[in-house]
């Protein structure tokens, strides 16, 4: 692993950060206080159905990725070996001197959406402020670390959705990218998943990891000659009271399910309670049904169903609204059936299918000598008006009507809320003529969503853990309109600017197309 | 980074790996040997256009984290921390003590295809052999390493054949899922990418990192009031003889590229060589005419023309054949501009798109007492037919045509070949009717595809470099059918059984369905 160590350190980002650093340096700017926004410009789109909200994640992993991300003698001597096509060097000594010296995150303060609060489309999601060099150097961790958890966060959140608010296992490690798989088990986490397979990161999360048999085990005991009721048999007798068997490895309904019976009723007469079993092929709408009538039959009324196989939010809205309409007409209560369900949601969530990324951006927004008070807006404009970014030193507030569900984030001047007037204007971000007025009474609480996360390097937010982020999940979906929730074709949340920094982009851009000459 | 270092080591598994090793342990089976068969049953399907081979990849990644996944104290200590419903745990001392003494992959021997060789859909890609607890344990980590970077270096190699063979450079590390950023630039870079923006993973890989500057440092200086030109200045400055410029952060026609030429004529009059340009945003077809027509113009016919922003291989597909079309029309040479140009390829490539993850499996097909000669053959019969494996101790051969390409891949009993006779009878996997008979005198070569890569915990394959790889990969896409080649809808590579292999499997399955009482 040594020769790999240096891919997990600062040296986790892309060349052109260091080569641009390398210029500020060169012109005397490395050390200008730079503020850079980050942001994402679409909400997932997975083709037949959408996201109208995220969940932020990320964040403690990329402030851990900082700590640990000191440039190293391995570093320097890496970039000392690059060469341009004319076999001269790329990056100078004084240059690499500087970076060995200065190259940590420790000088970087930064304010983000904390950690499984609603985060939308065009909204400041992380602002960074600090040393133009090391800020820019940050981009490429920074986007990788929060656009990925986001992105399985918020898929997380709509397969909980999906599901009922059943318990849902996150079991996608074989089939996620690479080491990523424990960004996407923390992710999904974050986002609602109740637990992981994944062992490791379970643990670094504090959660009990899940899991119980494969097929192979079964096959074990088939080629010995001892079947599947051996393996069962075996099964339970190591874990009497966690007892869930997999039922699908020769015919569900004819050996499965009748075996794992007779072994819940061997347990149950040494004084165990089963827990139950999991369907990982066929028809999972049709085998549920059938499963709970042989389950109840036998006696077994509660134990859990786990359902798993290419399950997405899609396939689990579909799954449970058939069981909704037919179990019924097999005399099984559909209300109860699910209530004993859970999901095991693996490749899909892990990887986010459909939407395999998310869109997030890090634009300069401001320079300043260092210690000067005022900021200087920056400007990129782009033939693509969405990509022009809403420039300046900013704050946002997220606005709750009458009924206390969030109708609008408005990005406001730093340190500013509303206009105090009677009546509140909203710019849209891009479109002129779109303009939307409340009415101060009918606004129940402008509340700043912004924290401090690190200052000067020095983490100030508590490192909250996991149930802390839950609440703050639970709390912000539950005020969140039932519209924008939709899981197919969500109604679009509003983002919006203030008069003031509206006029401030207008400005600025005005004055960028008045430079070409 | 402490606390997270559990889920980098051998807790980089699902639950149950452990949970099943513990009841083999129980049962006295943990050292029975056991066979185990790595494949994947789908090619990677990304709805407008679809895979028709993969390329093997990410075997020295997994064999890398198999020598630093040694089970730790602290591992142990995870693991005994961990209980069920009812409060008890859920790991023995017994078995962890095992685990604490044997848990290293020291003991196990691994077949597999060759990195950047083509591989295909059900034929065996990887032959794990080893006691039974520690194969199964590698399961997840082994399924996580290959079939991700396969994937990725699949998308590249179709990436780099769209590309019409130029230059492909990996981008992706920002929206890539956490640390897999890492290993999707590898499987980029085994698929046939150039080169990568990430530093250190470049480093990891040998080869030089790529990357110029971004919309930022174009900012800055406008920011400063020294506008484009003064930006592209200072990167000319610093970088004279690797002066590749972002040319849209305001208007590409009518700035970036007039300001871009301004440059690169004072760095040839002080005789550099410029390099060229990099177009991300707008019409990228339309706007590499106009950059070429504007540069041939100005003397600068052969500078490069970078284009990046949301590309993959049918995107490529499209510009490519919209400049073959389009620029004869500006009185360009559509096959001199293509012959400029470099494609940039970021998120869709890294994350697969489309695709995000390739299905493989890994099933028992074998068991047997230590020492023993003889193998008993392991089967899973399930409610889909192709997720039957293929049972028994196998070795898969590739069978070339008279022309010189391959035409079948065939799995055959281990240590044999295919049948001497005059004509050889291929089976279907999966379908009971459709054969298919090859003239002897229509083979030109039959050639045994797995190689030893470890053997009892030891590294035989000699650790290929990428340039080993790369040959490989360009080897086997030129004598690969251009149908099955094609990007869109390609025609279906043979995978077939031996009749021996194929009335094993149908024995075994009868086997099987007879036990259900």
């Amino acid at each position: 692993m040594t020769r790999r160590a240096l891919a997990d350190g600062i040296l986790f980002t892309d060349q052109y950060q260091l080569t641009m650093s390398q210029i500020y340096f060169r012109m005397g700017l490395h050390e200008k206080e730079a503020q850079f926004e980050h942001y994402f410009r679409r909400y997932p789109d997975y083709g037949s159905h959408q996201a109208g909200f995220c969940i932020a994640a990320g964040m403690d992993s990329l402030l851990d990725w900082m700590d640990s991300a000191h440039v190293t003698d391995a570093d320097i001597e890496a970039l000392r070996s690059q060469v341009d096509g004319t076999g001269s060097r790329i990056f100078d000594e004084d240059f690499l001197s500087w970076l060995r010296s200065n190259g940590s995150f420790d000088c970087l303060s930064i304010r983000s959406m904390p950690e499984g609060r609603i985060v939308h489309a065009n909204a400041p999601f992380t602002i960074v402020t600090g040393p133009l060099a090391m800020a820019q150097i940050l981009e490429t961790s920074l986007l990788n670390h929060l656009n990925f958890e986001t992105l399985i966060a918020t898929k997380a959140a709509r397969v909980s959705q999906a599901s009922r608010g059943r318990p849902v296992l996150e079991f996608g490690l074989r089939r996620s990218a690479g080491r990523g798989a424990n960004a996407a088990a923390r992710g999904a986490l974050v986002g609602g998943a109740t637990a992981s397979s994944n062992v490791g990161m379970s643990h670094v999360m504090g959660v009990q990891p899940k899991g119980t048999h494969a097929h192979s085990m079964v096959q074990v005991f088939m080629s010995l000659g001892e079947g599947e009721l051996g393996a069962f048999r075996a099964y339970a007798d190591v874990y009497p009271d966690d007892c869930l068997l997999l039922v699908d490895t020769i015919d569900t309904l004819a050996s499965g399910i009748p075996n794992a019976i007779t072994v819940f009723d061997e347990l149950s007469a040494k004084g165990h309670e089963p827990v139950g079993i999991r369907l990982d092929s066929g028809d999972l709408a049709y085998l549920a049904i059938q499963a709970a009538a042989q389950l109840n039959e036998a006696g077994y009324p509660d134990t859990t169903i786990v359902l798993s196989s290419s399950l997405d939010e899609l396939v689990i809205f579909q799954i449970l609204s058939q069981i909704d309409q037919e179990a019924p007409r097999y005399g099984i209560d559909p209300v109860r059936l699910i209530g004993r369900m859970v999901m095991g949601v693996g490749s899909k969530l892990a990887t986010s299918a459909g939407q395999p990324y998310l869109d997030g951006v890090y634009k300069l927004m401001a320079l300043r000598d260092s210690g000067s008070d005022s900021w200087n807006p920056a400007i990129k404009v782009s033939e693509t008006p969405a990509k022009t970014p809403n420039p300046g030193d900013k704050d946002v507030v997220r606005i709750y009507d009458e009924r206390g569900r969030s109708t609008a984030d408005v990005m406001v001047e730093k340190g500013q809320s509303l206009d105090d007037g009677d009546v509140v204007e909203l710019r849209h971000p891009i479109q002129p003529h779109s303009r939307r007025t409340l009415l101060r009474s009918e606004i129940s609480e402008v509340e700043p969503l912004l924290v401090d996360v690190t200052v000067g390097g020095k983490r100030v937010d508590g490192s909250p853990g996991l149930a802390e982020i839950s609440q703050r999940r639970v709390r912000d979906i539950d005020r969140l309109d039932p519209g924008v929730r939709r899981l197919v074709n969500p109604h679009r949340y509003h983002v919006s600017l203030t008069p003031g920094l509206w006029d401030l982009k207008q400005q600025l851009v005005a004055k960028a197309k008045a430079s070409i000459t």
